[in-house]
């Protein structure tokens, strides 16, 4: 929902402030809206888009260079009125007559056609286009009833670039009419946007539930549907605009087309990138080539949460405008001045080898144990993941039981491939101890990388796995870890389980016990210690970042340390 | 929350992909994230950033050149491994040595730091700065016990700057300790993300409340306060950032500053500008100069709704470095090439003058009339707006009560003045109608512009305002409505209560009803045609534009129309 905001009924007026304030080497305000700083060149036709306020980087946003020479602002949702666009497009004139550019909305077309009446009266020469790309808004008989949503971008910068190029009003127009008559979207919504000081959002969407064929005003669709996963989403994004290819595109077996994935506000970018890669896999199977997309939010609708695909079919002539330089506030394109030197491609990194260092009988019995250990391990993260995020959520970021799940998974996998090349216990759990810390990533994946790795260092991949070798890798582990994490016992951390684990393991180990029995007592006093941290967690959301990010996070970890002891003593207990 | 993904543990390598495929002008995909397509010119020194995902564009999104020579990119959330990281320094490496950079938090430093060891002992010359920003994370004694947030962008460009000047690897790194220590952030936040395949959000703020002190991975802030409005936010962020300046920058008056004003995910642009507009306003008043401001979504939590204000205060090698051109995916400064010749700015249009035309005594009168039922209509708008915006979010945006609201206000303001320089009940409408249609924007406001304007012109300023002249001016109104939209009657559509309006009155008024009488008469037949709309609503979300928003959406218009004329039936009512 929107949150920031003054007298809602001046939030329109105050963000155009706010946002020419922000962008003075592009824009400059005049009444009804912006136009480019410096002016549009003598001679040039001038391209003024517009429409209601809520749709950044639409309108003002795309002002500047190679892009429009004026945007008409209206309040939220609402058309500039015909005296604000009159006023832009007169401050944009460069004396060789004006292109106004909106979204085809009765609203804006009402307005933008009052202006040009007003514009031509007084002598200035002007065409209207509206943009209708929304495919979902009208059959394909009736393309003139359609909206415009994010296809805005393309036919105007069809328009702006060939004005650049000097073209006279009424071809820049015929460019304009080309490019939209190219140029399809379709969209789909999750959850509407809820206006400055409003209490609700215009629609909503029911969990686990799509809106087909979104409108960027809070229209709510067409039609309805189960929410799709990424790929799903994007393969009814392209088979929908497949479908409807433009006239004189017959197939889209070797054509080319500008592709906009565009975010409607809430649809963030790493989500719109895992669309797009299946967006992109699917166009390039059907033969299409794709020409400088873009990915992100073009034309938005407050926080609204959905995705639309934009394609504009291009020929030469497309193209050249759509790869044509542009630099406006939100749209940059073209090569900067003085492009540095830069040699080519470096060689990549080789893979570890495959092949594992020579073992002992024993040591590779042993390796068959830790691997049942390392399934137990695996297997309890997978069982406790959600508690585990849940507990790593009160003071840290939540992560724990997915970084544990992912490590440990990992882990298992390396040392069962280890082990089927033969390899001794020591190099399984260095093997386990990579692969957890290079697939977990984070604070849990680096400490339990060290764990794995002490302990395949003590164990050796010759010698038979003694109790004492065990001990010593435990020990050896639990030192590593308060090297490396800079935490003692005391910081609510994994180390307050892991030093009284370590430390029981070895006295109960010098005392004579059998691994079995002394790894149980061990696996207690860790229990212990871990339920105690639950009791001395710090004030929430208390934000240092070495005591609550290291060390797996206060609790989350020395929760998991005991879950994995425990289990791992239910492998040892039935091996023995 | 995140909606978009296919499997969640796939999440983070999916979006590194997409992001890869839509921007392969910039970046190529290498062992463990991205480095420049181009790669590093030899003999520079290679700037290699990294950390979790779910920040973009931290920390692909700023590989280009100015800006990083690669990242490496971790799984949500979480570190990049030091394998990863070291795959992506050598990638990157130019011969000249790696700094690498990431925010401070401990899983980074872990594994930042076991790649730099690797690296050192693989005769790459490598140091490691971590970015500490965040002065909610730890006091001002402990600058190295705070995380990196939005602080990042300024850091890694001074370092990649200084970089691309030439200067060897201890150079960059003090520069990056230089930029560091002068960089400041703070920020608050609304709600949290939902990861994906997460059921909730990894925190919440209850409604009406913010949480102060952001951090970036759903830690929820070290204080909680009152929802701000979007001035109070400002001054929030601002008065903190200017409590702790940098040791060497003892007062504000007269520094310079770069200012990110950064989204965090769901706050949208238009609020950040709305808080831009104060931030900059407050930072004038305290003698602060602004250089090169930056609003929109640097360093972002997923959806996560929260806004941060970084300083990066500025000596002239630091101002230097700020203003260096970049072109990354995600940030880009700098002339393009070949900028076309600009004349300079053009004159503004003048206002309408405020004199106005000479009026008889009777049209004064009756001018005085005309306010107050412009007073009523006002009035009845704002005690319905409500329900005017629910009606429209039906088939519409939600915004015909908003709108109505305004440009009745401004209509009634406008009248007021007129009324006050002595004008006559024609321009008192004129004006009113002119101002209602400027203020209102949308479809509502051209029409209601219309019908004052119809009314207008049949009172005229010199003519007592008979009967007959009123319904003339209804008839002319209901034309000019009619031509305007192009609808007609059962469209549902304000027309479908304007026509009876006016069809009664003028019957009712040539029968020699009087006009008290027959516009109660026509009021009636109004409220009835409205009521009738309501059974009659197209199917929800049917999105053909000139049908659904023209005339106001469907039923919201005609609702309006009916309580505004029954409004003024009032005033008749008590005035004759």
């Amino acid at each position: 929902m929107t949150r920031l905001f003054n007298d809602p009924t001046a939030f329109a007026d105050e963000a155009l402030e706010g946002f020419a304030a922000a962008h003075r080497r592009w824009v400059r305000s005049v009444t009804g809206g912006v136009v480019r700083a410096g002016g549009t060149p003598d001679g040039e036709v001038a391209v003024v888009v517009g429409g209601g306020s809520g749709h950044y980087p639409a309108f003002s946003g795309l002002v500047g260079r190679g892009l429009a020479h004026g945007a008409a602002v209206g309040n939220v949702f609402a058309s500039p009125s015909a005296q604000q666009i009159r006023s832009v497009a007169r401050a944009a004139h460069g004396g060789a007559g004006v292109l106004l550019m909106y979204g085809n909305y009765a609203g804006d077309v009402l307005h933008f056609g009052q202006a040009a009446e007003r514009l031509a009266g007084e002598g200035v020469e002007v065409r209207t286009l509206a943009v209708t790309d929304d495919i979902s808004s009208a059959g394909p008989g009736q393309p003139a009833e359609r909206r415009g949503i994010a296809g805005d971008l393309p036919v105007f910068k069809a328009a702006a670039a060939a004005a650049e190029e000097g073209l006279p009003l009424d071809e820049v127009l015929r460019t304009a009419e080309h490019a939209n008559a190219r140029t399809r979207s379709f969209g789909i919504a999750f959850s509407g946007c809820t206006l400055p000081g409003a209490g609700h959002p215009l629609f909503t969407v029911p969990e686990g539930r799509m809106a087909v064929g979104l409108g960027i005003h809070g229209e709510p669709g067409i039609g309805e549907e189960p929410l799709p996963t990424a790929d799903e989403a994007a393969r009814l994004l392209v088979s929908t605009l497949l479908k409807e290819l433009p006239d004189d595109v017959p197939t889209p077996e070797g054509a080319r087309t500008a592709v906009i994935l565009n975010g409607l506000g809430s649809v963030k970018y790493e989500e719109l990138f895992v669309v797009y890669r299946t967006v992109a896999a699917l166009l390039a199977d059907a033969g299409v080539e794709i020409v400088e997309p873009e990915v992100g939010e073009l034309v938005t609708s407050f926080d609204m949460a959905g995705v639309s695909l934009t394609l504009t079919w291009l020929d030469d002539r497309l193209e050249r405008l759509w790869r044509a330089p542009a630099d406006a506030p939100a749209h940059r394109k073209g090569a900067l001045e003085a492009p540095a030197a830069a040699s080519g491609p470096r060689e990549e990194e080789a893979d570890d080898t495959a092949a594992v260092p020579p073992a002992s009988e024993e040591s590779r019995e042993a390796a068959a144990t830790v691997l049942t250990a390392l399934r137990a391990l695996a297997g309890t993260v997978d069982e406790h993941v959600e508690e585990l995020g849940r507990i790593d959520a009160v003071a840290g970021d939540g992560d724990h039981g997915i970084g544990m799940q992912r490590g440990s998974t990992a882990a298992h996998r390396a040392a069962a491939e280890a082990l089927a090349l033969g390899a001794g216990a020591g190099t399984v759990l260095t093997r386990a101890a990579d692969a957890w810390a290079d697939r977990a990533g984070g604070t849990s994946g680096a400490l339990w990388g060290t764990i794995l790795r002490a302990l395949g260092t003590a164990l050796g991949d010759q010698d038979a796995p003694t109790a004492s070798r065990v001990a010593d890798g435990v020990t050896e582990a639990s030192a590593g870890v308060r090297r490396l994490g800079g935490a003692e016992t005391g910081d609510k951390t994994m180390v307050d389980a892991l030093v009284p684990f370590a430390d029981t393991l070895a006295d109960a180990v010098a005392a004579g016990e059998p691994l079995t029995g002394a790894w149980d007592r061990a696996a207690t006093a860790a229990g212990s210690a871990a339920a105690a941290t639950a009791e001395l967690l710090p004030r929430k959301g208390r934000a240092r970042p070495h005591a609550e990010k290291s060390l797996g996070t206060p609790d989350a970890g020395a929760h998991s340390l005991a879950l994995i002891t425990r289990a791992v003593h239910g492998v040892l207990h039935h091996d023995h």
